[in-house]
């Protein structure tokens, strides 16, 4: 690794303190960086955060530092709009980055003069921390200088950063919502179906993991099984007959199994 | 572990030659088992999975052999229903089990005398060889001698065997559903998303990986992130207007947003 301590590397304050910000803050702060403030408009969810990472910390934008090299906001993306001529006000030399998959980069666009985005594609919660050297990051900015360097600071923390456009990281988004946040929805309803009938999620881990795991060593188109892909439709009768008291799982069962192959009948 | 290759092991036929039949065959076989013969509709299949665990094959029913203890039928659900009686004619004094999860243990009866089900709840590929020790297998039988035998012969291929009821194998197999091939469909749509704008799908392997990772620790429903659960309606607007082209997954992507957060407005 290869991130030494020294003064050339930007200081930095976090803007957001939800579960991205946290894990980001503590990668950034675990590999040399000096995070000078957290803000967060909750007070204790500030402060808690910038215990961690040794910062101060505020939840008023007024009170932001302006000394800060590197200002990430890592907020929702309906706040930021909303928050950002705040943010860049009275700080026009810094650089400023989002983290957001679906935001454009030119949402800074006209406030800030040095801007980009750093988005890690990952799933973040705060009860859990997450190896950052695995997650790609995906960097972008209006100059090649602030590209090299947002390269530098991802690279500190990944071994996996890419260059991406806008554009790309709107689809990388939009996949990841389903590879992701759509995948656990079905982890929890599988959980839901299990708990109806007194029967614990566990069993399901290996069959999750494996799932997992197939695809990395075949397509997932290739590794689809079960009934929708055999075409077994007394199976899928079976199951729609156990979904009856949910008429919209029983929808989603069937446009998930036509999904799967769009000439089953289900 | 423990399966000492002694004659008292029953000899086994396997009934059928897809995913589970190869895995499972070869598990046995791995673990000291006599495959005495395998049965598959095409000939090619009977005689590839034969000569990887030593046995004869046939593609007819009429030369099975009478001479097995136990007699496994992977099959699909449809198959099963009409070969059963062929299968059982004249071999009443063996032990027949079925590997469904969604078919009930009594459609033996009226035909064996002894059977039961064996049912390896996990996603079977042929080009990929499965670790059956972390396999859950559900067992069960008309007979508790049965019950007994086939927890043992389970309990050789796997550390994690469990006696179930059909009803609750029908959930736990529609769960199963859910979690593995609902799963690996969000996995395929992710990746048509990305080839669609030229992007590689093995970006999204650490995200899947983590995804899966996370439901060890937490429930799934506290692992939810993505934009429904925070509520963000502009980047599910984005999203949507991303899947333009494609209207069936914009009502998929609104369905399964709405499993997430039911208040959602999507």
């Amino acid at each position: 690794m290869n991130y030494p301590n020294t003064p050339s590397l930007p200081s930095i304050v976090l803007i957001g303190a939800g579960n991205l910000a946290v894990n980001l803050a503590k990668a950034l702060y675990r590999n040399g960086y000096h995070i000078e403030q957290v803000y967060s408009r909750t007070r204790e969810a500030a402060r808690a955060l910038s215990q961690c990472v040794a910062a101060e910390y505020t939840n008023s934008l007024a009170s932001l530092t302006s000394h800060a090299d590197l200002y990430i906001t890592a907020l929702t993306d309906r706040a930021l709009p909303h928050l950002l001529p705040d943010i860049v006000a009275g700080r026009e030399q810094a650089l400023f980055v989002h983290t957001a998959g679906s935001i454009d980069l030119n949402i800074w666009q006209g406030y800030a003069v040095r801007y980009g985005v750093f988005y890690p594609m990952q799933t973040f919660s705060k009860q859990r921390e997450t190896d950052f050297r695995e997650i790609p990051l995906f960097i972008e900015s209006n100059s090649p200088e602030d590209c090299a360097l947002l390269h530098t600071v991802a690279s500190h923390l990944s071994r996996k950063v890419y260059t991406a456009s806008s554009e790309q990281r709107r689809s990388l988004h939009l996949a990841a919502v389903f590879a992701c946040n759509f995948s656990n929805c079905m982890y929890a309803l599988a959980a839901d179906i299990l708990h109806e009938h007194d029967l614990p999620f566990e069993v399901m881990l290996p069959l999750i993991d494996e799932t997992a795991r197939k695809v990395h060593q075949l397509p997932p188109q290739q590794a689809q099984t079960g009934p929708a892909i055999r075409g077994d439709e007394a199976v899928m009768a079976s199951h729609l007959d156990l979904l009856k008291a949910h008429p919209d799982l029983q929808e989603l069962y069937q446009a998930i199994s036509r999904q799967i192959k769009p000439s089953v009948k289900v």
